[in-house]
């Protein structure tokens, strides 16, 4: 197994971290690393803010629902998805570029290519020995995002990225079975097949909670979906994302 | 420099490779990277379809525009965001998950969860010594692909990744200049300065297609957006998207 490999199954969301703040060069370095992913048809659809600001900082750990990890870290990235940079680059060419970035198609450019980057940035941190979580949080509230980033139109703020010296780890969660998750030549035809590997699963995920708590939670992971889904929740992001004028034909 | 952050600037799409099947190993390895990325409250929403069949990747080759690397090379991944799971699990715990699962918010979801996924796989693979391809030609017309892969409802396949030993190297290409990709605190207010920014990065890449090519080629990046999006391409994507029931509201 190289470095690579090691780093990335080394993975785990962590939550505590030194108020120290990263280097320019550390942010310098992230930010290359996010930027070397692939970009469909080199488009580069999305942008990264970084947030230094103490008020913004906390604000935002508010809105992501009071998680102090969002406020106190080495330092926090913002990953939009981004078509105001084309938009502009039509009225610069004097190419009528709209009926283009108002599809759906590419709205779905534009969060794969952010979160590509993403991805990057967050392996690179994670190789540096810095620790790393993802906030899908800021989504609770994303007019109130919006305006304190100053993000314009055709601009998607989509999740945070927490970065900095953790100062407490936590265990690596088990995913679905390879089995399940992966399929070959087609998608898996026979439901019970599919069902019997939830259900196997589901017991592993509760022995591995019971273990781990001394029997506090046993909870299975079907029950934990089931409970996440059934709240309603950022049901106004069909409505935000429109005015926002993506994905709208 | 680290050997993570050294091959994740190292990377370069490939597209031309040795008929050569990866292991099973690799395969296992490969997905087992992507597995480890983060994921939206551990939702798990996405699918890996691997493709082994040669009449499939023949024809998922024509449907990508004709590109024989989708056809010969190591190994051919798609990438799927996948609700159809959480849809069964609605099911199976008797939980009415439908609304959650049809929401814009779970839609972006289960994108950005694949493309962290597929993210991981991509750098794991390079760490490896071999080349990679994304390949968004799929979405030229995904009803084939779904004939072809026979995904259920709440499936979308988003992309592949055409893995396999390269047989011909292609050079980096030069990104967006840093301090347009990535603002501090705000997002950049100064509609000039950002011409601007796009402008000196216009002149870079067309020295850079310049000097590659002899003088033959000195086309700008704005330009080449301007005309990419000129094209209304996938226009069926709203359409297809909400007939598989997600990003309905």
């Amino acid at each position: 197994m190289n470095e690579v490999i090691e780093t990335i199954l080394n993975h785990r969301s962590l939550r505590h971290f030194e108020d120290m703040p990263l280097t320019e060069e550390q942010i310098k370095t992230i930010v290359s690393c996010a930027q070397s992913a692939s970009t469909s048809s080199f488009i580069q659809a999305y942008s990264i803010i970084g947030v230094k600001d103490k008020a913004k900082k906390k604000k935002l750990a508010e809105i992501a629902g009071n998680q102090e990890y969002v406020e106190i870290n080495g330092h926090f990235f913002i990953f939009c998805a981004d078509l105001n940079r084309h938009s502009i680059i039509g009225e610069m060419v004097q190419t009528d570029v709209t009926p283009s970035i108002e599809s759906t198609e590419k709205f779905m450019v534009a969060l794969i290519d952010a979160s590509l980057a993403a991805q990057n940035a967050a392996i690179a941190a994670e190789s540096m020995g810095l620790g790393i979580c993802y906030i899908g949080g800021i989504r609770n509230n994303l007019e109130e995002v919006k305006k304190l980033l100053k993000t314009p139109e055709r601009v998607i703020p989509l999740f945070g990225l927490t970065v900095g010296v953790p100062t407490k780890l936590t265990d690596i969660k088990p995913r679905l079975p390879f089995e399940h998750i992966y399929h070959e030549d087609e998608y898996e035809q026979d439901k019970q097949v599919y069902i019997s590997q939830l259900q196997k699963y589901d017991d592993f995920i509760s022995s591995y909670y019971d273990e781990r708590t001394e029997g506090k939670r046993k909870d299975r992971w079907s029950e934990q979906m089931a409970k996440m889904l059934d709240r309603k929740s950022r049901m106004y992001m069909k409505e935000f994302v429109q005015k926002n004028k993506l994905d709208l034909k």
